[in-house]
């Protein structure tokens, strides 16, 4: 994505008792952001937590999905209407409260 | 990214007294893990925090950086014996303790 781009992380901090249907979250949730937020999505990646720094400890977060936007605008704007719909989804694939990160992208 | 491949975040949270040089971070360590890390990196982003969930709130992390490895081999094996090198090189742009989470492309 180009620098000066905006991206919105949301990031699942793991835990003793948390769950993440990752299949649910990468077609369905995947689906329902894109009919919402349509056009104003300019990019979108999820990954899967495998492990921490330290050998064999576990992921600090479960799962992480990200999306760019053009600006902060155009997030606001798509979002905002929308937040209810989107977290209303949340409880359909897991237990856990994500972290959200707007950034800018730099590199 | 391609599916599979291994994401590597260095995430830097935020908090009273934090500090982050992101020229230092985007310009110099950036060249420092391109020297060690060569071919071995795939793809390579920067974020820099900009807010929270919450209107006005402070971004979780101050900044983020992401390497992309072909698969976990390539990432211990490239990052592995240098990474005394690139974890000595922190104190020269942060005194955040960084949180690493190593995940899979899925999308």
């Amino acid at each position: 994505m180009q620098k000066g781009m905006i991206k919105v992380s949301v990031l699942y901090p793991n835990g003793d008792g948390k769950k993440f249907d990752m299949d649910y979250y990468s077609i369905k949730h995947v689906a329902l952001l894109g009919g919402l937020l349509g056009d104003a999505i300019k990019g979108a990646t999820i990954e899967s937590g495998l492990g921490g720094a330290a050998p064999g400890s576990p992921a600090p977060f479960a799962a992480v999905g990200n999306l760019y936007f053009e600006n902060l605008e155009a997030f606001q704007n798509s979002f905002g209407p929308n937040a209810e719909k989107i977290m209303g989804d949340l409880p359909n694939f897991t237990n856990i409260e994500p972290v959200i990160q707007i950034a800018e992208v730099v590199v």
